[in-house]
C-alpha cells in the first residue's frame, strides 16, 4: 500500500491543526496597547504550540521519506498520533488564556507525553514493517531519543506540581532535542545514495 | 477521468471534518480538576467521531486505491458521501454537550445512518463503473457489511429512544466491523498481484 | 508552469470553505426537537451552498484536467474566483440565520453572481491561453452558459425584492444548468482520444 | 531531500489562512443594509489581506518551482514564514473591526513586515542551499525587491503614528511591487529551457 496519501492527509491534519490554534488569539475589543499586552501569555504558547507542530511535520516527513509501504495497523498508529496533536491548539489556548498557571500546564505536558508515545509506537511499527536491515530500523536503533522524550515529559508533568515553569522548561528541553530533524535518517539516507 | 483529484479533495475534507471536531471542545474559562471534569462527554464523543472519520479515511483510501477512473456520477455520489460526514461535527458537538441524552444520541445515529448509505451507494457505482470482474466488484460483492452497518444503523437509532446508551452501544458495535481496513479489497489486491 | 500546485491550493481553499460552513451551523443548548426545528432554514441554506460549492469543484477540476498549462493572469483570475467563492459561507449564514429574508438572499444571490463572473473570466483566459483550436476553447465556445448564468443570477438579485422565493427559484435554476460537468469539455476530451 | 511535501504542507497552511479569515466577518444579526454598512471597514481590510495571501502563494509557487531540492534549514526557514503569515488573520480583524485605528494598523504592518524578513531569509538559504549560478540565485540577485519592501513596511509602520492612512497606502505600494510574480525567475526560467 502506497505511503502518498498517509502523507497527503497527515500534512492536511497538521496544517488545519497550527492554523486554527491562532484562532485561540481572539481579537481584542479595544485597540490600546494594554489590550495587545493582555495577549502576550497566548501569544507565547501559540508561539511554544508552532515550534512542536513544526518538529512533528519535520521528523514525520523524514521519517516517511524513509519508509516504503505502509500497513492497516501503520494507518491507525498515525491516526493515533494525529489524535493527539488535535489536542494541542485546546492544550495550548487553556494554558495561554490562564497565564501558564499549574493543571494547563500539566495537561499540556500530558498531551505532548502522549503524542510523544504516539510517536514512538509509529516509529517501532514502520520499523518492524521495513525489517530490521531497512534505512527506518537502522536510523531508528532502539529510539533513545523518543523513549527519553517519553521519560522528560512524564518527570514535567509531575513536577509541575511543584512550579509550572519547571514544566516549561522541561517541555522547552525535549523541543531542542528534536529540533534538528532526525540526523540519523539523513545519514541513512545518505550512506544509502552512495 | 482520473482518480487522484478526488482523492486529494476527499482527504482534504475529512481533514478538516477531523480536525475542527476539536473546536467544539471549547476551553475552559477556570483551571480547577472539575473544569477539566465537566468536559469529559464532550472529550468521549470526541474520541467516537475521530474513530469514525479514521474508520471513513482508511476505507475510502482502501477503496479508492482498487479503482482507476472515475465519472461525473462517481463524483458526485463522493460529494454526497462527503456531505454527510460532514455533519458529524455538529452531531458530536451536540450529543457532547448535552450529556448523551436521547435526542442527540439519535441523530448522531441518523447521521452515521446517512454515512452509511452514501459509502453504499459510492461503492455500488464504483463497482458497477468497473465492471463485475474488476477487483472492487468482486471485493464488495452483495457488499453485506455495507448492508448490516445500514440495518444496525436503523435499529439502533429506534432503539435510542428507549434508552441512548443502546444506540451508542450499537454504533460501536458497526465502527468494530469497520475499524479493521476492507480486508475484502486488500485480499483481492494481493491476489491480482500475483 | 504546471498547473498541479494550482489544482492543489485550489482543492485545498474549496475543501475549507465547503467545510466551515457547518461551523455556522451553532450546536444548539437544548435538546428538544424544536431546537433541532428553528434549525431547518440554516441546514437549507448549507445544502444548497453544499451543492453550490460541489459544483464548482467539479466544473474546476473538469476545466483544469483539459488545460496544459497556466501563467500569472491565470493565478490571479483564480485567486478572483476563490475570493467571491470565499464569501459564500458567510452569505449562506447570514441568509439562513434570517430565514430567507429579502436583503439576504439578494446579497447571497449577489455573491454566486460574482462567483459566475470570475469563472468566466477564468474560462475566457484559459481559453485564450491555450489557442482557439485547444480543447478548453473549442469546448467552452462563446460560453454561452457562462453569460446565461451571469443574466439569469442578475436577474434573481433584481427580483429577490419583490420576493426572495423567486430569487431562491432563479438560483436553484443555475444550479441544475451546471450540476452535471461540463459535456461539452468531457466530449472534446473523448474525441481527442480516438 | 524532495521539496514535494513542503510545498503541499504550505499550500495547506496558506489555503486555510486564507480562508479562515473570512470568519473574523461575523454574521450580522439583523437584515438591514446598514448592519452590512457596519461590514464595510471588515470587508476592506479582508480584501486588503486576501491579496497579501494571494502574492504570498504565488511568489512561493514561482520560488519552490524554480528550486531543486531543500535541507533542514530551509525547513525551518519556511516555517518561520508561515508562522508570520498565520498572524496575518489576527492582525486583518483586529484592524478591520476597529476602522483602521492607530495601533492596529500599526501591528498590521509589523506581521507584513516580519512576513517580508522571513520570506528574505527563506529565498537566501535557498539561493545558497543552490549555488550562485542557480536559477534561484541568479533570479534573485542581491533581492532588491526584499530588501526595499522591509525598509518600506519599516517607514509605513512608524509612519502609522502620525496617520494610519499613511501606513495603509505605504503597505499597498508593496503589494502593488509584487503584485506581478517575479519575474525574474520567470525570464531565467525561460531562458534555462532555450
Amino acid at each position: 500500500m502506497g505511503k502518498g496519501r498517509v502523507e497527503a492527509f497527515s500534512d492536511g491534519v497538521l496544517a488545519i491543526i497550527i492554523t486554527i490554534m491562532v484562532l485561540e488569539m481572539k481579537v481584542p475589543h479595544g485597540t490600546s496597547i494594554n489590550e495587545l499586552k493582555s495577549l502576550i501569555p497566548i501569544f507565547i504558547s501559540y508561539i511554544l504550540s508552532f515550534i512542536y507542530i513544526g518538529i512533528y511535520w519535520n521528523n514525520h516527513h523524514h521519517m516517511m521519506h524513509s519508509i516504503e509501504h505502509v500497513n492497516g495497523k501503520v494507518l491507525w498508529a498515525n491516526m493515533h498520533l494525529l489524535f493527539w496533536l488535535s489536542l494541542i491548539p485546546f492544550a495550548t489556548g487553556w494554558m495561554g488564556e490562564n497565564h501558564f498557571a499549574t493543571l494547563p500546564v500539566a495537561v499540556y505536558g500530558f498531551v505532548l507525553l502522549m503524542c510523544a508515545v504516539a510517536y514512538h509506537i509509529l516509529a517501532r511499527l514502520l520499523a518492524h514493517l521495513h525489517g530490521k536491515d531497512s534505512i527506518i530500523a537502522t536510523a531508528i536503533g532502539k529510539d533513545k531519543k523518543g523513549k527519553a522524550s517519553v521519560i522528560i515529559y512524564t518527570i514535567a508533568v509531575c513536577l509541575c506540581f511543584i512550579h509550572p515553569s519547571i514544566g516549561i522548561a522541561l517541555y522547552t528541553i525535549v523541543a531542542a532535542i528534536w529540533f534538528i530533524p532526525d540526523k540519523r535518517i539523513e545519514k541513512k539516507l545518505e550512506e544509502e545514495e552512495k
